[in-house]
């Protein structure tokens, strides 16, 4: 990356890095790693007893809330030496890199994410056991969840089923706020479950959620429809299930992230309901529910064996209703394995 | 505070702006309030569905995956025609800072969070209801689970059932992710509950966890001694006690942070246990788990009534044990009122 060193802060990079993981709040914390020579560390006094777990054996330069960390940050940069930075964008915040250029104003800090988050693109086999345990743990929770809907329900009422069912099932924690979107609150792809909205039939019903276990995490969406399905909803249901079905066709160790992208897209495109894309297919999978690589056109990466990718084509028509659809999907050199199971044709529940 | 426009990304002073709270991973999604003038924002496409519900009147530069966002940041910025702009650096990731920055290279970017995120210090009726009503749940959840707990469990399945118990009682979810630490693990203020750690008689066992609801979130502490407790836990928790009561004694509106810290903290330096001092007494609490104001010697920030502060005032001895005594404080203009109820004289369970 043409710089000095790299730095990471608390969140996915830090944990894979560290062998552990770290809140951070409004307290600074960052490992930089120098392109020669070991690493150091700047850690809050309070975390130090966690810290000795870790067994870093770089310089450590602490502080205490009650002094404040810009001595920390002098101390650091001071002992580094460097004058060029690559940082996680996607994860650093903005008060850190004004600590970093107050400390060393000539410091270049340049945005690194995308070529650090993408060592560890490649999942191990203990990562991908860790997330199909993650995945086994959602979709068992989802099928308990539509076994138990009953027209009137509100979104809400339906989330909290949900949500039990994930720590029930063995969760260590959620993936994510889950989505709970029923009739035109599914044409929001990022809705809220409504506590005034009551599930009526011929809604469709769109739930994205998931598990997290051993610092892995599920990503999953099912529509399904509540007592009838219009031939609307059927006709859009299919579209994107053939969209997700041509994102599979093309899958396999090499394919850009374009191509899964285009295969996808095209079939929304040719369709009726071209107006209603919204969004890119997928994203990555891993330690963070949006990782790289980003499955959009235009990002021409090829996508070696091990990479975990969420396929998700969807349509969604404001006021009217939203269908999406999402596997998560791991590639191998010669096609792909699907790691979630659960069934994905057209599900009308009887409630 | 001198600029010409403040920007707002997703987080709590974005969901209190703006009435709803919005997803942001990858995607920049900001709203930029000038001085003079409307507002503008820049929104990913996929969410102006949701977005609509906001009723925003100003400018929105929407951008869709397939586009990237170089383009809706340069039109943005170009319809504002500022120079500098206040951000919240404790919430901003430098992804978005360095978007800014490319989009107009002679913008200046100051670190407004302090100034920003006191606009929601003072909490509202209905802030302190939510607050309450998060409290609540956590005390009820808290009781529910001391009284499962038996020796031989684990860390993990004491967590468990925490957890399980707090969406019981009705969570929306949870504040973060909770903090379950018994024996030389309770000496790490933020520990990780362990599958491997079986609680054991005469184990300090400590508990920070909190429920969100309605948008605003607990954090309580408790720290329980199991079976029996030992004359150095005993002097331990009277003294954190003890400084959880000075700070309380010195409450009042106009108060400063400084003050607080400064009567908790005399408290554990006068004791025989001034080295196992680690942390400050708190942290401002409602829509963000950790917020202004940060109750730390220093800090001479008079509060006014309304503030709602933790008073977590805790001391740790690494490879020994920890005691932390966590309460949600409201300052009122002739003192203060507790909000947290649970009971917090030394509790030995039964177990």
């Amino acid at each position: 990356m043409g710089v000095d060193a790299v730095a990471l802060v608390p969140g996915p990079n830090f944990t894979r890095a560290i062998g552990r993981s770290f809140m951070s709040h409004e307290r600074p914390f960052l490992v930089v790693i120098p392109a020669d020579g070991p690493a150091a560390a700047l850690v809050p006094n309070l975390e130090l007893a966690s810290w000795d777990l870790v067994g870093f054996d770089g310089a450590v330069f602490d502080w205490r809330d009650q002094d404040g960390y810009a001595a920390a940050f002098a101390d650091l940069l001071g002992h580094l030496g460097i004058s060029s930075l690559a940082v996680e964008g996607q994860v650093m915040r903005v008060f850190v890199h004004h600590a970093l250029k107050a400390a060393q104003p000539d410091l270049t800090i340049i945005e690194g994410e995308r070529e650090i988050s993408a060592l560890r693109m490649i999942k191990t086999d203990e990562d991908i056991a860790a997330l199909q345990s993650a995945i086994d743990i959602s979709e068992r929770a989802l099928q308990r969840t539509l076994d138990s809907i009953t027209l009137g329900q509100t979104e809400k009422q339906i989330e909290q089923t949900l949500i039990k069912m994930l720590f029930d099932e063995g969760a260590d924690d959620l993936s994510f706020h889950p989505i709970v979107a029923a009739g035109d609150g599914s044409a929001q792809p990022h809705a809220h479950a409504r506590h005034d909205y009551a599930v009526k039939a011929g809604d469709a019903l769109l739930i994205d959620f998931g598990a997290r276990k051993d610092g892995f995490v599920a990503d999953i969406t099912r529509t399904v429809f509540l007592d009838h399905v219009t031939d609307e909803g059927r006709a859009v249901y299919d579209t994107v299930l053939q969209a997700n079905l041509a994102a599979l066709a093309v899958t396999r160790a090499g394919v850009t992230a374009h191509d899964i992208d285009d295969a996808a897209t095209q079939v929304l495109e040719a369709s009726d309901f071209a107006d209603r894309i919204r969004t890119k297919t997928g994203h990555g999978l891993g330690r963070d529910v949006h990782e790289a690589p980003y499955i959009v056109r235009g990002n021409d990466m090829p996508l070696p064996a091990g990479t975990v990718y969420t396929n998700e084509p969807g349509l969604y028509e404001i006021g009217n209703f939203g269908v999406r659809i999402e596997d998560d999907v791991l590639i191998t050199e010669d096609g792909y394995r699907t790691l979630t199971h659960f069934p994905k044709d057209l599900m009308v529940i009887s409630c």
